[in-house]
């Protein structure tokens, strides 16, 4: 089975800079980009877009709750009909950038505790299909979980993804922290290497967990992030998973 | 010589409520749809969107600066390349809402202060066709000025817009208040006949201005909008000025 | 029991309007004011202040969650040290507009969700106590709730306060819409003095729910408040349960 | 004559940091806290205070126009009112802080374009000066300026600062930019020494422009700054002109 690499992009804002794009661009294969409403303005969307388009690196939406100053990661209660509003309003405004750089929109993944919210809420899955229905992408989510099982019920192409630089919870969901931590771009490697060959990843709790990785993420804002993403990127092609 | 009214919709925000569209929608034939940065959110902007889309009327981007306490009305120094990026951002935006109702966008007319900002200065008007030169659709603006100048030799369409409810100062410049008085719909209709006939209106300071009217704008906000666009639009449909 | 009439206040945003404040404030005792946060801006909260001030009205803080879009209606994960900080930060800002008129902070009074919040979870209330110990003024609550509990056990005076327009739950808590509802005066007026007498109010689902009013609230954005507040005021001035 | 060293800090935002203000607090006298409207939020208030007295070091507001995404450095027109009360919020939520750690407020230094815009306009310094008469503390600003003018003439302490990292115009006004560059900390501290000395500094055009330094800002957001405060107070105190 081969792979992709994707990665969370163009997390600044205003004069503030998160992740190390420009080295870990090169690295990858899509890139999922903020839309303004956890990170990046109008302005750092169009240098995120126009660094991918010359990067050959396909662009997909990371939407995100409207929480700028929690990075989206704080839960909040939302009704289905507005979050695929929100949804739908963060999607458009980075298809303009796309439009100005000639390119599409290539998929969708939630951002931070909207991603977790959509995995175990049939609700919020449902409020992304629903937005996903008008822009006709990809999905890119964890399998066995609810967004799963709701995207592909919708008929929506699931991308199954897998993270080398998150810790997976012995129930198989992922721990989100505020701010990501430094992890060892070799054992995150091997990590992906066994994701990919036998399915399965060992949690915190020491149990081996089912995972499918059809896509591995890296985070820009975990800490030497294009280190993690270049060795990745050389572990998997030397092991055949993934294209030269 | 026929027009068209237009107005300025979708300014509510959150639990707020500005205008009444749903009884200035039946009355208009294009609504400049305020895309988030004046006024407007994600659940407005869908649900002005599909109220338009119920009265068949076209919908276009209605673009700010970033300023909602301000509601757009506040001047500010912006570099063109940055204000590009800005309306790309709300103009996408509303574009996803247009593909949500299988609509396309209609045209792009500057907000507020940033109007009168492109009617003086060529490098806030070029940065406006930057951005249109993605969208590809008619802007709108008044003779004389600096955005007719720079939109036209650009190569964009210029609809030329006549307002029956803001004052003209003797100059030709409109005289943009932070919240709009109450008009006499008769008095404004009658501006509206005169601007069409003869292609002029009266200053405050008591001038004849050469004005243009391919469409007519009413302001939503203005108190009373709905009878001012209904009696309007009666006015000018029995002058012959407006097809029934 | 003799009680004081409080009401939200100072709700508007920008342009937009809420509420009706110059008609409410000569009806109640004592003003929670927004703090920029779910509602109000620096140029409402000084006039909101200054109107309170010409009453006599006192002035306490209304904070909320980070929410201007949702009103501060929507639920959110928040830590207890992050949300000490977020209320310190409005009740500050509310103190800078009451130096400004030579007057002081009378109390805080959690606004919308997180008024909820820390009814139910003790975490939340205290998160209160830890703002409230700052600022040194008591605290308006519901009885038989986890905020009760807390802000006593910590020391600090609990006002208890009853809603004449809203609904309460059978298990007494409040039932929080989006967007209030009008309700009749008369009946609003009667559940106040039946509270006062009886120290009961009737839920929607029937049953009779202890309460205690030492302080009672009406809301601004309700459709007809200030009728509502009047209409309380002269009946529980009539009824010998509120000073002449 | 003796200086102060001062520093603008507490520049971070949400998930962004800006300033190495753990290294920059021990080497300076007067802290200038940004406070929530160009930089900073609740979180990093609350931190920035509590690192400002671990230090000893007196913390005064640091307030912007309210410009998060362009971080202050966007000029725009407001009226004296409305700055004056934008003022106010941001120096209240502030003293919230500074309440929490039984500290009181040192002294108010506009931020960014609004610092350049008092210096020109004497408008914006009166709006600084009527927030200023609520909180009674000194303002921090340059001599011959509009607002070391109107500041003295309204009764107001005047503590001029000078600058040792950013270029000075041939006209005396600073030049600002949107990102601060690196300077050499040798060269920095000997413009702060002839600054002392000879109250002199060289413009970018050559010319030799009067200044005085009762205090001397270092910017947290320079590369380097750090380094650059810790080379300037020893240099300053080697020379006699900083106590040890």
């Amino acid at each position: 089975m081969m792979t992709l690499l994707n990665c969370d992009m163009g997390e600044s804002f205003g004069i503030w800079r998160l992740g190390d794009d420009d080295r870990i661009m090169p690295a990858i294969h899509i890139a999922n980009v903020a839309c303004g409403f956890h990170a990046s303005d109008f302005n750092h969307m169009r240098r995120t877009v126009a660094l991918a388009k010359r990067h050959g690196v396909a662009v997909g939406a990371h939407p995100s709750l409207p929480d700028r100053q929690g990075f989206g990661r704080r839960e909040m209660k939302i009704s289905r009909e507005e979050l695929a509003n929100c949804l739908i309003y963060q999607i458009g405004a980075l298809q303009g950038f796309l439009q100005a750089e000639g390119m599409s929109l290539n998929h969708i993944k939630p951002h931070g505790s909207l991603y977790g919210m959509a995995a175990r809420n049939p609700e919020i899955a449902h409020a992304v299909c629903d937005a996903a229905d008008i822009f006709k992408v990809p999905l890119l989510g964890m399998i066995e979980t609810e967004h799963e099982r709701v995207y592909t019920a919708r008929g929506h192409r699931f991308m199954a993804e897998f993270y080398v630089d998150l810790d997976y919870a012995d129930d198989g969901s992922l721990i989100i922290t505020r701010e990501h931590e430094a992890v060892d771009p070799a054992e995150a490697a091997a990590r992906g290497v066994r994701a990919l060959r036998e399915g399965l990843v060992r949690s915190i709790g020491g149990r081996d967990i089912r995972v499918r990785a059809e896509t591995i993420c890296v985070h820009s804002d975990t800490p030497g992030a294009h280190e993690l993403a270049q060795t990745l990127r050389d572990t998997l092609v030397a092991e055949g998973l993934l294209p030269n």
